[in-house]
């Protein structure tokens, strides 16, 4: 399980004096870029030796509470599933910055495909695939 | 069924040449405010008056295929259900600007519900319900 | 000198209940664009064919009065001087659709530079020069 | 001179692979939030309890080179002048996480003004002033 900390600025916010529901979006996409690096998964590299890139296929989002202005949010990212060329993740966006104690503020199922230049799905490399899932006991 | 059009920008894009996937989010809610604007529903007038919003509660989003810049888009939004606090929304971005010749970019089903200015769940007026949801023969 | 209308959205905005300050630069950008449009100049084109993109290089930019929510505004493009890779540009963004009526909410100064894929100032086509600045009598 | 440091994501990027032109101006934003907190101002506590804000009256931004995908940034802030109403600030976004060794891609001076809720320039209170430009010997 992946975390990873941010502030709420003014250019997330919007009139209603919270977070416009479109930037959790780019909350999670952080959480996940972070993730990856993390995991020592080097996206421009993957693009540039490989071809691969890793698209978002189906976002399923609940939004549960509004961040607001200087608020201090936590996104926890956990891998689900590697299938072939899905990955299937369970990304959540908590205010505070200690996930146990964090009120939950948006929750999502996010479904990534991995795709070829020319927009092709392909089968995620398996060294790839080790770092993102590892085996369980 | 409401139809919304609009050009793709480059503040629209991302480094892979398409339309990043929290700017959908973005395009539909241009399409809902133009959808309750068409329906006479003012939402400025319905903050400071009544002191009720609109909120966006669940999206289940999928990505079918990237719109790229300069593509003419078009958002439809069709309103499936008005229940209580709750509407319920299917809304597509399609390319092109004729709705049934477009092909579909993306689709989401968005669930809204109507707050006070103290984030809790209020009836929807009859008179907005009536405009959203008109009775079908 | 082009006018381009656009809408304020819930996007636009900010918890101060005005158009985020960042925001305007989209908008004028959105108003280049539909300006070179109008002129017959393919961005697109231009670059995959002669490898040629415009950067903004340097903006002077004055904020005089706030949009707000639903507004209706006018971006207007004035090209002031092209010059070997560099164009000059006035823009405006107004409130209103008629530009002799407008409220004048921000004002800049815009400078362009032609450049090649490489990132090499480039001179500005002959062909694209002439659309950009049509001879005055 | 403040530092503030930031990665660049795929929400920052364009087609053209580098970061839109628009977002340096929110990564100042990030900047100057980050500066006055450091310095103890609240702009919340500022807003509920004196009725102040700042907002941007005018940006002086050249573009010296372009940041890319997963750069690591440096926001750098600098108060040059409080005078009345009106703030004056230099600020600069660096590549790198090391001030003096960092690549400068952006410079900008910022005005700032201080305003009532109502949209009226007013006093910078004694307190705050000092806190944003020290004495110097």
């Amino acid at each position: 399980m992946h975390q990873f900390d941010l502030r709420v600025y003014y250019e997330d916010t919007d009139l209603a004096g919270i977070v416009y529901y479109a930037n959790y979006l780019k909350f999670i996409e952080r959480g996940r870029s972070e993730w990856v690096r993390a995991l020592g998964v080097d996206q421009v590299a993957l693009k540039s030796t490989q071809g691969l890139v890793f698209a978002v296929r189906r976002v399923e989002a609940d939004y549960l509470r509004p961040a607001k202005f200087d608020d201090q949010l936590q996104v926890v990212t956990e891998c689900l599933a590697v299938s072939g060329a899905r990955i299937a993740l369970s990304q959540a966006v908590l205010r505070g910055s200690n996930q146990d104690e964090g009120e939950r503020l948006f929750v999502a199922l996010v479904t990534l495909v991995c795709l070829t230049d020319a927009g092709q799905p392909a089968r995620i490399p398996v060294d790839i695939r080790a770092k993102l899932l590892p085996a369980r006991p």
